[in-house]
């Protein structure tokens, strides 16, 4: 820890220390101003953060912390296409996808830009033909279903969206998803397709994901049975930085959407990745839907840290991870189309921050959710009375896509009336059992609606909330290393489960498994 | 706390840190029958718990905890009807449920055991009706499509059942859930139904739930708007413990199916609750689903505390939240199937301990998760090199319902490789951000194969878990007190939207919210 980050991190110990037995109800007596001075407002998302303990001083050190780590400086490296993932010398320019693509930015003195634009020129026509009825399978079949096969950023991101922005269909073409290699999961989508007007589409980064192949042969083989002796390759697209690969597998060449080894496949949704929403919302609004993202880069870019969004969602999840010693962070949005997003949410923090620095301070939380109302009437119990300090963001939006406006507003209400239970908890007397402290943290952001560009924009917030903790921790958020061993050792045990022979140097617990699975 | 639990305690307290330095790995050198005797098998269902920090004195101090709670008297009360959920004066009779129903159980002289059997055979017959297609909507249509209204334990329980069983689905009619109040999900049911041909169940145990309610009323518009001037009652179904309630609403009263007070919302799956379980996969199946919690019951009441699988994984809880500060449980079920398992987890577990109990001891977790092998494309990096300690569950199934047994062994060969790789980290020479310690606990729970006997057996499981938890931590699991405020709040609220009338009491960001929302 370089001096002034260690002063700083001191300090803030102290201030926690100091603040333990604050009531969040007592800083707003304290100022009048207080919520003035901790909301701010992005295009069409608000964020309130004032029901945190969080004061002046406190926000005041958070920001020297910040500086003490050059985050000015990494968020001009990230954007510029320096190269932040420094374990894999590599870029990180997912910002770069949803920029102006008639720009330029040089990466390894190529101009990145025009192959991004080129892609999603071949994305978009793709998606064109799929709506007009002119992309044809085999037989001459219109194409009426797509499976996405993909997993982890190839699916948590194309799922989320999709079902984030139904209301945004412009197709009557159905989208299915298949991630697990659990052959139930391929096997219940294909009972609802028919192999003439199926369309798979094969999204694997590397692509060789085991998960992602071995459903991709369950695909092929169905449509071989069906359809053999005419070439089956026309329905498969594959979406991939590895087009060699796809191409032995049989991908035609004009079938390969193209992305590279500088996005993440968790920050890929932005790329030809994002096929699937591409196809559901259609060209314009998957442009509106960049769009947002920019706008939220922008601001990241261009904001003062103490008025910068992301910096200040990042630093309040530092002040508790760090100084209040949270573990979680729970995600609550009201609103039934965002039902994946913790899952999605869950992917691009736990991946990117669960690591150990090098200096032993605690990193990313264990990210967990689920859409209110539902949620109030599962386990909001324990937010409100269990014994877990639990910070909480509520995402709402103002304006509902169905013309039962005053359900949404009971829906708003529900939302409103939580984050203000956790805070005040209940003065009343009551039983011990009925007893309810308060004084729990949230942030509430609040969006104008639902649409492509603000669903961008949330998403981009969250990936740079991710990026300047990853900063302050001193960890790189773009590698993933800690999957690497479990995918070692799934390959011995296949092994194991198939032979029964038995590695004697196995842990004999696994061993008694791999009999039992085998008896 | 007695005498001897603070005894017991204090013992763990020094057990748990005279163990920080213990490698789980090392405990099978020191014991070649570790395996066998941390093991036990409940007709089809095998537990694991080799793989975590235990041996022989902790167990024996866990135990002697347990019976310093006097815990075997509490699961005799429990099972025979005593007012366990002292609080609302109320025995918790879910495993009556599940008894044979020739046999009589008393609750406050009534024998309720002929009540629950009627029941159940009014909603078998209604099962039947709809099977042979003889129930028909009031322009004689018969039933396609089914939808459930319902939110929290009239929702989590038939969503992750019907989906866990899918492949005993017997009949052609679609099922869908509406639970959420946000009018959006109502809206994108509604889309895909019929009204001649739908019939809506209304689960409220109340029948007082406002989102429940709400949506209710929405269905009804709808059915008159389409069916009008013809009688629409003939497409409700309701489920509840207020009969009347539900009269008054419209619903004749040979469409009610009744359940009672001393059943917990997330304890009902078992009741008529669990209509939509039945139409799913027929009443058979639904015996079965019966008669696995009967034979996880029998063996709760019967095996010794050291032999007693829902006492060993509730032990094996407590001396992680409450010996080694653990926040949260992570439950990992290898099946597509039981991808809704960590949701109904959520509201079993912490909306029955996340409480605060008169002693200021931690209680019940945070509990979540996914589906594997998703997860280790989402958060499993997290679980290796994050920085949080997060005992796990694997759940897995030998047996698929598939023919690729090649690929289920894929599955499962990925399955035990992880609960691996979390024990023993990785002993290779690498760089400090390829560090992986290892030395995770974890339990593994093996199925048979996932039949209707198997998931009864696992739910059963669970909620014994949580149940001598509970009574461990001297706390009542069977109320929810905590999410009592929030509706109270949501009501002003309510009022403030609406009308604009803000009163000053409230808190500024409150207020504040309200006016942007109305902006």
């Amino acid at each position: 820890m370089n001096h002034a980050r260690e002063k700083y991190w001191q300090m803030l110990e102290k201030a926690a220390h100091l603040m333990q037995t604050c009531r969040l109800s007592d800083l707003f007596t304290h100022d009048s101003q207080r919520v003035n001075k901790y909301s701010i407002c992005v295009d069409k998302i608000y964020l309130d953060y004032s029901k945190n303990f969080l004061n002046d001083d406190i926000l005041a050190l958070l920001i020297n912390l910040a500086d003490s780590c050059d985050l000015s400086l990494a968020i001009k490296q990230l954007l510029s296409g320096a190269c932040v993932n420094s374990t894999e010398s590599k870029p990180a320019l997912h910002a770069a996808l949803r920029q102006d693509l008639d720009s330029s930015l040089q990466v390894n003195d190529v101009d990145i830009l025009p192959l991004v634009k080129a892609q999603k020129e071949k994305m978009f026509h793709l998606v064109s033909q799929l709506h007009q009825g002119t992309y044809l399978g085999t037989t001459k079949s219109k194409i009426t279903d797509v499976v996405n096969i993909g997993i982890g950023g190839s699916d948590l991101g194309p799922v989320m969206a999709v079902e984030a922005l139904k209301e945004y269909r412009q197709t009557s073409i159905k989208l299915h998803f298949v991630s697990n290699i659990d052959p139930e999961m391929i096997t219940s989508v294909l009972q609802e397709c028919t192999p003439s007007s199926t369309l798979f589409i094969l999204s694997s980064k590397s692509f060789t994901t085991p998960e992602t192949l071995a459903n991709a042969q369950v695909a092929k083989k169905w449509l071989e049975d069906k359809l053999s002796p005419t070439d089956i390759n026309k329905h498969f697209i594959a979406v991939t930085a590895n087009p060699e690969k796809a191409q032995t597998f049989g991908i035609l060449p004009e079938n390969i959407l193209q992305f590279w080894d500088w996005v993440g496949g968790r920050y890929s949704i932005w790329s030809t990745i994002g096929l699937p929403l591409a196809i559901s919302i259609g060209t314009s609004h998957f442009e509106s839907f960049l769009l947002g993202a920019r706008k939220m880069d922008e601001h990241f870019a261009n904001a003062p840290l103490r008025q910068n969004m992301p910096v200040l969602l990042a630093l309040i999840g530092i002040w508790y991870i760090n100084f209040w010693q949270a573990k979680t962070l729970a995600v609550l949005p009201y609103s039934t189309r965002l039902r994946h997003f913790a899952d999605y949410l869950q992917q691009l923090d736990m991946e990117s921050n669960g690591k150990t620095p090098r200096v032993g301070t605690a990193t990313g939380p264990i990210v967990w959710g689920q859409v209110g109302t539902n949620g109030q009437h599962a386990f909001f119990q324990l937010l409100h009375q269990g014994t877990h300090f639990i910070p909480v963001d509520f995402i709402a939006a103002k304006l509902s896509h169905t013309p039962f406006k005053d359900q949404h507003l009971h829906l708003l209400a529900n939302c409103l009336a939580q984050a203000r239970a956790l805070m005040q908890g209940s003065e009343e007397k009551r039983e011990l059992h009925e007893y309810m402290p308060g004084n729990k943290p949230s942030n509430m952001l609040l969006l104008e609606q639902l649409t492509p560009t603000a669903l961008g924009q949330l998403l981009a917030l969250y990936e740079h909330k991710v990026f300047v903790q990853g900063i302050i921790w001193g960890i790189n958020s773009f590698d993933q290393p800690g999957v690497e061993l479990g995918k070692k050792l799934a390959h011995t045990l296949i092994a194991g489960l198939e032979s029964g022979a038995i590695d004697s140097k196995m842990d004999p617990s696994t061993q008694s498994l791999i009999e039992k699975i085998r008896a």
